[in-house]
């Protein structure tokens, strides 16, 4: 189905021109209409434009009536234009179709529209580095006849099914290990049996997106105020005792504890050192589980890795679990 | 004057035995007795002991009835201690004359301690850094004849301040650049002329340490709610658009807004990359006085550097400053 999508850049300046070119080519090759915002190029110091040029790139993608509003990527650059962006506008432009797509940095701006509209933005690909990933299979780089490369399959599936209103869901396996629902102490060993741990979560608010960002916004106006929702967090190229710390931010504060359920996406591009002797991923997962009585779930398919679904934010959604199949499910009969 | 200096790890497990062994050493040099927690070489995953482990040994530091309560090193582990501390304790230990030094991951019990107890603790070195820095002038390391080695005389002679009693204040000299009570917006170039920045700040109670480890503090009942202070923020190995990032949320959140001035330490050993296309601390500093009215002075000589000077967080402060020339003042005449 044919739909107009704005491209623009709220955060840092798009560096790689190629990737930005292929995923403008791959997203008409899919029959869209794709307008390309006059400041998508921009560059100030990191940014993708000063300020004032990057406020008003979101406020023409608001003004734009497209049916979506696409980051050419993510880095930095949104927190600190958070006070100056006028949020009725984007609920405006929200309520009349548009969908606004992407994560990392775009996890402030669409915490602060949550916070301030309530409105639905969606947790999905930038541009560059969703549509516009390598598609020539290139020996010389390494790439095996077996690596997938070029535009995600399941992440444009999960594209088509936001943009035509057909999805119902996201449905994924949890890791082996990471028992749901689990109180295990960091000392204790993952349980071998989760047969327990089929449970379903009904009509929560799901939120989230990358960690941290959303622990840059806490004690900020622009982190919205849940309670029993459905927290979801992803990062890259964080140590895993940064994940914990952000973490046990988000713990003490009260924001985990009043939730639902947490799930985690795609922790990756971290390097574990010889001092860690054994502290991992999972032993945070772990810790986590001793500090909160709801389920935590683990390997949610989003994150800075390819293969990612797309997410309503500030939607209400069903979580259904069944041992390590998990789902969470927007479709409308919720 | 010879002191009971208690030593013990209260975050990351000691892994340089040797700057141990020689940060024990030079502290007995100096005259002083040195007791060492029974714990204080512990290790468990990243850290010096569990959580249980840690938390004994800074309740033990609390009742040794030392005059010095030393860290041994930061690294990770307090925040998630902080809901167990015996505050009661540790405010008990102050009151009889134990002065708590640290740093970095110490921030975190810094500030709790400071919000519930408004106790005042130390900014200062860490044992294996600070006294145990390496003394042995080795050609075959790379050090030239004019590199300073071992422990860093003013960060002696300013401990050796603090334990006395003897201790007035620190002066220290701002980067050039860096003008303060400035209001340059981010475009413009710093001005040349700073001589109407000459102001005292009375009575104002110091805060700060870490701001990765304040930062996850916020929103927390273990920031201390600080009205009319002054904050001095130092980190290492944080990219300006990092600590730009942190500093939008101690702003965001109010903070910021609600001191007398912000006093910058050093930011260290953090990789500029071809991306930020001039985008720099000075840029973030910058920005900072355009989005504060109060002073933002820079270089106060504390953070993770060798020469340092010991700060005492929850005092009131006199701060002086004469265009470049900046004092923190705390004798006994204020």
């Amino acid at each position: 189905m044919k739909k107009h999508i704005y491209i623009y850049s709220p955060s840092g300046a798009v560096r790689d021109k190629a990737a930005f070119k292929r995923g403008v080519a791959r997203l008409k090759t899919l029959g869209h209409e794709v307008e390309v915002d006059a400041a998508a190029l921009a560059s100030h110091l990191r940014f993708a434009g000063d300020d004032d040029t990057r406020l008003a790139a979101i406020h023409r993608a608001a003004a734009s009536g497209a049916d979506v509003a696409l980051i050419t990527r993510g880095g930095y650059g949104l927190t600190r234009l958070l006070p100056r962006i006028n949020y009725k506008a984007l609920g405006k432009a929200i309520d009349k179709g548009t969908q606004f797509v992407g994560m990392s940095d775009f996890t402030a701006l669409q915490m602060a529209v949550l916070a301030k509209t309530g409105k639905v933005t969606w947790a999905g690909p930038a541009l560059c580095e969703g549509f516009g990933a390598n598609d020539k299979a290139d020996e010389a780089d390494g790439h095996g006849p077996g690596k997938s490369l070029g535009p995600d399959d399941i992440m444009e599936a999960c594209f088509d099914d936001m943009i035509t209103g057909q999805g119902e869901g996201a449905g994924w396996r949890q890791l082996r290990e990471a028992a749901p629902a689990a109180t295990t102490s960091v000392a204790e060993k993952a349980r071998p049996s989760m047969a327990r741990d089929t449970f379903t979560v009904k009509h929560a608010l799901l939120w989230g997106g990358n960690l941290a960002v959303l622990c840059s916004l806490v004690g900020t106006p622009f982190l919205p105020q849940i309670k029993g929702g459905i927290l979801f967090l992803e990062d890259v190229a964080e140590h895993p005792y940064s994940i914990e710390r952000m973490l046990t931010q988000l713990l003490h504060a009260g924001i985990l504890g009043a939730q639902k359920a947490i799930v985690l996406g795609q922790f990756t591009e971290y390097k574990l050192v010889p001092h860690d002797k054994g502290f991992k991923l999972q032993t945070v997962v772990n810790w986590l589980r001793s500090q909160v009585k709801i389920p935590v779930l683990t390997n949610l398919p989003f994150g800075h890795v390819p293969t990612k679904v797309l997410l309503p934010v500030g939607a209400h959604v069903e979580l259904a679990v069944e041992r390590r199949d998990a789902f969470l499910l927007w479709g409308h009969h919720h």
